[in-house]
């Protein structure tokens, strides 16, 4: 099936959609991306995407190019070409196109706008969250800004192809300190033997996570105990369970870290029932 | 003037240059590039230069597209078509277009390869130099594969805008233990009180830079003492002169440093002297 991609005002076939060579997301990775859930057609927790989105552009001093009701509409009406019930819709904002220059454009550009969307077959994501994944470590190496949801990714996909390589699907970074800060495209969890769910504070080292943020609201109307805490990696390995968070994976046990197997080396009642749970929570648009 | 880009195989006017909003390059700055000098139409230190970006490839397992001398053939090609005598020519090479996936593409794609070429009026160079530059200096917060050169640029981007909001033309990054790793695009270099030449050896922290190769073997052969070891902004503050080196600027003296005047706050002798006999110890082709 061919697909429909948003870009800079048009909706166009995937083979036919493209940017400028000069584009400052192509030349210097200057722009900005989200990833938001979609689940039977719908979109979940999209403002909360949207005001993120808003605050990682201004934090990089990129202007917003329509307000966010107006990308709003883009989104659906991308999920909504692509007839995508279950998948992901990705939105990408560079600065715009200029000649090549590293500091800002002397001139007002506009920003580019790209948005496409998937269907990711739900059964494919029960299989995975059924038998549960495995991590690796690998040492924090991306600049401090992670706050930025930006698409300078370049580490991130080293680590991740090398999480791949070891047999592994995704790789937690460890800091200087020896505390997982995140995955390279998620959230990083475990539960305690006590039963306690715990994950890093947002105030450094990693992205606030959408699907973070309305899991630790789950959690306080579930009555799970929370303790926003970083962990180490031999911590969690002597956890009862982990997981993972993140729009395109919801909550997904881990059950290895480094090769150790994690609690029973399945994945844990704790994770399955936010899995399930998650979605109650969520906010639907 | 209309300008020529060499994209994926053709050459087309730049207003239609583009490539796919699913180029890796895009969507995770997964790819690298070089900028090489065209002085009278010719290209400077150009094999260098292609070693360099065999070797960034290889750390990231991105195949060379064509061979290196088919390479060198298309970069002159893209001077000549846009009647470059002085400028530059910028290449750049991503993985190749797949579908959004943070870890390699599991089945084989083609780089992409895109190179364009820019006139730079060397009266205007000649005039930044006759005056120097000023530089601040930041934090150090990059990732420490800086010896690839990726396109991963957001922080230089930042850095490089701080710069010029600070009223100078550069950044010099500082690293944990307090010494300048080089600039946010191009490295750094003091001249002592007794004459001495430092520059920060490329072993860490910094891109191994063509210019900063050749001046090295400069030198020598001029009889100028040089020392490749780290210095602090403390030194370069209170040393006779500073200067930076990157293809776009050759050797650009450097007058002052978070606002304070290095030597005579005027470009000195050295690095004026370097400037003009550079090109001496280049190789054209």
């Amino acid at each position: 099936m061919s697909r429909i991609a948003y870009v800079n005002g048009r909706y166009q076939e995937m083979r036919d959609a493209s940017v400028s060579i000069e584009d400052r997301g192509y030349q210097f990775a200057d722009g900005v991306y989200e990833v938001c859930e979609v689940r039977d057609g719908r979109l979940v927790d999209m403002p909360r995407h949207l005001t993120r989105l808003q605050r990682s552009l201004s934090e990089l001093r990129i202007a917003l190019p329509m307000p966010l009701s107006s990308l709003a509409v883009i989104l659906h009406e991308v999920v909504r070409r692509n007839r995508v019930r279950f998948g992901i819709v990705y939105l990408q904002i560079s600065r715009g196109v200029a000649r090549r220059d590293h500091g800002f454009p002397l001139s007002r550009v506009k920003p580019s706008l790209v948005v496409t969307a998937r269907t990711i077959n739900p059964a494919k994501g029960a299989e995975n969250a059924a038998r549960g994944i495995k991590v690796i470590t690998v040492p924090e190496n991306r600049w401090p800004r992670v706050d930025i949801k930006s698409t300078a990714l370049l580490p991130n996909v080293l680590a991740k192809q090398a999480a791949r390589e070891a047999g592994a699907y995704e790789a937690w970074y460890v800091d200087g300190d020896g505390f997982v800060t995140e995955g390279s495209s998620s959230n990083a969890w475990i539960v305690t033997k006590q039963g306690r769910v715990v994950t890093r504070p947002d105030s450094s080292g990693i992205l606030s996570g959408i699907t973070r943020g309305v899991l630790i609201e789950a959690l306080e109307a579930l009555q799970i105990r929370f303790e926003e805490r970083p962990f180490t990696p031999a911590e969690a390995a002597d956890a009862a369970e982990a997981f993972v968070t993140a729009a395109s994976m919801i909550v997904m046990p881990v059950v290895a870290i480094d090769g150790h197997a994690i609690g029973s080396g399945t994945p844990g009642p704790v994770a399955r029932r936010l899995r399930e749970q998650f979605h109650r929570f969520a906010a639907f648009s």
